[in-house]
């Protein structure tokens, strides 16, 4: 293919943003289109999350278009959960038994202007703010555009045009809505949505507690979480059913209730954030959904990447690991060089789709070990097993977080088959006390890896895998 | 509440007629509108599946609205199915070792007209048709309808509208794009899509082939099936791949190759269809797609039930059944005389969602194992040892295809359930020589048992049921 073709990127989010970058520095002639003002020059944070979880396979995206260092600065380090109960003791429990495996929080806007500025430095990027996709014809290569500022509407064209715009995609809409071909499409919501508070910083602007962690304080079907922002606030977020339960947003509408709610339920968060009520009523419930679909591409003209091809929900912390892993795995497809466009789309789904359905698929059940699991005791005694295991065996033992989380170059949907039949192996042989915390390590490891295997060729003889 | 309720039911196919027909039997005022003429007065077979599948579940319908014995003149016996391999050798698998428990090939037309007679019947029970339900307003509890003899548009409102209008349903669309709470919704196309064909009877009014018998002509990556009807043809049914394998729908487009495709594949069956090129190019080619959604209900307003709820691929012959189980289900809860019918709705769909969407799974699992497995020594082996278990211990032994058709008092999702982790522990037994078909049936059926039960525990203190 010949590198001057014209690609339209519909979004300049995180996704858009780094692959405008990566396209350029390949030497593509890129346009990206983004609804919002430009956020290096406006405050436009309100509604989506402030901060995000950023790990290996975001890094790696990273080091492929050379600002590994740049993003280094923008990272606070979080060795792990720092478990809150209900008296407000606490626990931290790592993330991994190697002490180089942590995952870090970032801020999502100074992460993207970043990632705008570098694309900006090529000549053939240009990026174009407040202009808002409203549909795209797929069988033309042309996408609908209306200006903000000038209220007018445009149509532009392209050799091919690749939609980045989150789980609201207008793309996706246009497969969904024409139907012209056989569209495959959920959406999935849970029971609960979030809200999200804040703990700000102490006047010295230091940290209220402790920073080097995510805090949960799990109760069961509820949570809170938080993240540390770099000028000593924490982002808190509220997961919360809407109708079901005591407490839920439906019955959250007076400052008593959600007092009298945090008092009961979080009392040491509470004691952080004076400004909770402020918070409660001045920021919006939203919903947590999941996104599947497919195909992605319609023949060689588009492609969604990113949230517009899989939202997911944020309990593993790798919505934008995986758009940014889906950049890299692009990337790969590209260095076949195969004839056009139409194969690049179609090989890129062919071995991307299993990946993004499986963190999609991770991130609900961490919804549930997040909200609940983490307070169980055999729940507990499997992670200081796995630490362990971990610490000593660092070459051979990877729990499924870490597989998920840390080995970047496994894929998700390995690291899901390999590290649910681990877990399965763990939990059902400490609950037949086959093994305990007393056993030669070496022998535990022997039996995991031996249990761990026989789940896996069990399922494999029924067709299960 | 009270009896003399108007209920709208929007489509009067299966579903529709049937739980018509019910709420009239329960007093309520009904009227149904649908889109399509009278098929008792108009023929309108072209596009939809001519016979159907009818089993346990749909015929405990039958029981409860009192039409058993005429639904039975309609029926016939298929007691298993009858596998064609490429050199025209066939052999028979039966459904079931117990005799009695066989499925039934039924004509959609004969059956619908039934319902539709007896659910006129009651005087306060009106059918009207060639209404087409355009959009419902649920939180006015009103349906737009287009008369397509008048040509005009009306509006009709109700105490509840309940909608049986099928996959495509106009009120899940209002759910959908209305966007007025949080709508989860899946459509999921497989990759093949069907077309219907057929084998006529003799000249003297006879059957081609085996009557009592479902015919699978099983290729591995594709299929073609035969159901018998009572004026002695079959309708038969090409599943075939789109795009994919040396021949598929895409690439089927002359005389000359349909032909040479069924010459390489299915030479017994193409003997027997003389009709065949033409039956090809005149009958359309169709997705099979499953749908599921919830919440099913908006308040006390308005309903989804039947395909237009949970549309299924057919594989396991159970869409009807499951369809006519809804209102089995349904009728159980007004049996409980909740407060409302907000009430009823939430009951009746916390129940019956998890039964649904296990059948829509299991009719996917059914596909592979129609195409593919049927024809593999293994499963084959695993089929053998099931009908002698049910066949010598009739009251301890049914396999997953016995718990999903003929135990209707099963739900779907323990069949599932129980059915699966009898599979597994089958076909791994099978595979690592623990049993053999010359050891004592009582010892296998104990190996079984004790088998099966520890995936099910397994698979609970792993936290994956």
């Amino acid at each position: 293919m010949k590198k001057q073709q014209n690609i339209l990127i519909i979004g300049a989010g995180l996704c858009g943003s780094l692959l405008a970058l990566r396209l350029g520095q390949r030497g593509y002639n890129v346009s990206v289109y983004e609804m919002r003002p430009d956020l290096r020059k406006v405050d436009i944070n309100a509604g989506r999350s402030i901060n995000l979880a950023f790990s290996n396979r975001g890094n790696k995206a990273m080091k492929l278009v050379g600002i590994e260092d740049k993003v280094k600065t923008l990272c606070i380090a979080m060795n792990g959960r720092m478990i809150h109960d209900k008296k407000g003791n606490t626990f931290l429990s790592n993330y991994s038994g190697r002490d180089h495996e942590y995952i870090n929080s970032i801020s999502r806007g100074g992460l993207n202007a970043l990632l705008l500025d570098e694309a900006e430095k090529h000549e053939n990027v240009s990026i174009y703010f407040n202009k808002k996709c409203k549909s795209v014809d797929f069988k033309k290569t042309t996408a609908l555009f209306k200006d903000y500022e000038t209220k007018s509407e445009f149509i532009e064209d392209a050799d091919a045009i690749i939609a980045t715009d989150g789980a609201g995609s207008a793309m996706r809409k246009s497969y969904y809505l024409a139907k012209k071909f056989l569209f495959s499409f959920s959406q999935d919501y849970l029971t609960h949505g979030y809200k999200e508070l804040s703990i700000l910083p102490t006047q010295t602007g230091g940290y209220k507690t402790y920073k080097n962690a995510l805090h949960i304080w799990p109760r069961g079907s509820f949570m809170l979480i938080a993240l540390p922002n770099l000028d000593g606030s924490f982002t808190v977020t509220l997961f919360l059913s809407y109708d079901e339960g005591t407490y839920n947003f439906d019955n959250l509408t007076t400052p008593e209730i959600v007092s009298e709610f945090f008092q009961k339920e979080f009392p040491d968060a509470l004691e952080l954030m004076p400004n909770l009520v402020e918070d409660f009523f001045n920021n919006p419930t939203a919903p947590l959904g999941t996104v599947k679909c497919s195909p992605w591409h319609y023949k060689g003209n588009t492609l969604l990447m990113g949230d517009s091809a899989h939202a997911i929900v944020p309990f593993y912390g790798q919505g934008m690991n995986a758009s940014f892993e889906d950049v890299v795995e692009f990337d790969a497809v590209l260095d076949q060089n195969l004839e056009n466009w139409e194969a690049v789309f179609k090989a890129y789904e062919s071995t991307r789709k299993k990946d993004t359905d499986a963190i999609a698929d991770l991130a609900i059940d961490n919804f549930h070990e997040m909200k609940d699991h983490v307070a169980n005791p055999i729940f507990q005694e499997k992670r200081k097993l796995e630490m362990a295991l971990e610490q000593n065996f660092p070459n051979e033992y990877s729990s499924k977080y870490s597989l998920v989380t840390f080995n970047e170059d496994i894929g998700y949907h390995e690291a899901m088959t390999r590290g649910r039949a681990q877990d399965k192996a763990i939990l059902n042989m400490i609950a037949d006390k086959e093994i305990n915390s007393n056993d030669d390590l070496k022998v535990i490891l022997k039996k995991v890896k031996k249990a761990t295997q026989d789940i896996l060729d069990d399922d494999k003889i029924a067709g299960l895998k």
